[in-house]
């Protein structure tokens, strides 16, 4: 990253490997939907994101066949999920890295609609950066990301610690432990829907003061 | 308000006018879009908004005639204006409320959806927290707004002042004495996106230190 601020993100990404260009680019696509269009730091998108590969064959290799594709495929992906990551903790004033997992949508674009809505949520973002377990906002941003659900059938984790289930709080005891997990500098936010099998993941961060002294002082 | 840190708001319109029930209803419904339904403090739906007007008929007036129901209509939806603005006002740690005012929208989706994602950016939002022209957010916004826009065609103003024109900038001067003006605690951001005849307001304000100060310490 160049202007972290500025939320300019480009990537380029060079690999030795001989690949055809076809190839390359049927790696490259479902890689950045994976994974750099899978975070956010404040939902204001860049105009100018840019993922670049680079390919130049000098590993010496045979034009890497089809069914050693997979294996390239996963490797790229690993390396621009791990780059992507970066992206959020480097986020301005973030101080903590969460991922949003949604499970049980009853299909993929309600899931990756309810973990941005989630993910974008001042609410929730500034109760991570309080170490709050406040479910009440995660409920309420899911009630209006336009997603088939039933607050009935909910059940929410963090870090594997279950603070609601079927659309209840399960008490103080599990709110006061997931609470002690939020004080990490990552953390997992899991949120079963029950309405189907579709899962997706955005990964974000905290809403801190330091975003509001970066962004009100910053002048582009 | 009761509770403005939880973006609760219970409305209660009372008025002595004998106006037949399908009358009342027919001027609130639509004077709820336009007042509480235009604004924002952080985007975060509140689960149990309520608006309520009752008519007790007290007045001594004949039930209202159809021909003088636009003067009620235009009243009611005045003092609820009032009241919408003043939530704003209320808002989280707000020390401004700004109207941002989309004109020459293609339809009427896409100005309301236009002036939403400028007034619901935290990158805007915290622009307006440090008294900033900053037109490249607004217009970023504008980008990933999803609606029918030429960035050649946008012209800005703050107050009257012109710091956009055909989608460039209008310089320094311009920006100097937009940055005057946004010193105020109200003013006006308006765009026009020359694409079409239609116009829509949402009245918001800026995202400050005190917003994350309020919302990460506070627990429902």
């Amino acid at each position: 990253m160049i202007m972290p601020q500025m939320a300019t993100m480009l990537c380029f990404v060079m690999t030795d490997i001989l690949i055809a260009a076809d190839d390359l680019k049927e790696a490259l696509v479902p890689a950045a939907e994976k994974t750099f269009n899978r975070i956010t730091v404040d939902g204001d998108t860049s105009t100018n994101d840019t993922v670049l590969v680079l390919a130049n064959g000098l590993a010496g290799n045979r034009t890497l066949p089809q069914k050693e594709l997979g294996d390239f495929k996963d490797g790229l992906e690993r390396v621009m999920g791990e780059l992507a990551r970066m992206i959020v903790k480097d986020g301005e004033g973030a101080t903590k890295v969460v991922l949003v997992r949604i499970k049980g949508a009853s299909n993929k674009t309600d899931a990756v609609r309810a973990a941005r809505t989630v993910a974008n949520s001042s609410l929730v973002k500034t109760a991570f950066f309080g170490q709050d377990p406040n479910w009440g906002r995660i409920m309420a941003a899911l009630g209006r990301a336009d997603i088939q659900m039933n607050e009935d059938t909910v059940d929410i984790w963090i870090d594997g610690i279950q603070i609601v289930e079927k659309g209840l709080g399960k008490g103080a005891d599990a709110e006061k432990a997931a609470a002690r997990q939020m004080t990490l500098k990552e953390f997992i936010l899991e949120i079963d829907l029950h309405q189907g099998a579709f899962q997706e993941e955005i990964i974000t961060c905290d809403l801190t003061h330091d975003y509001i002294a970066i962004n009100a002082d910053y002048r582009t």
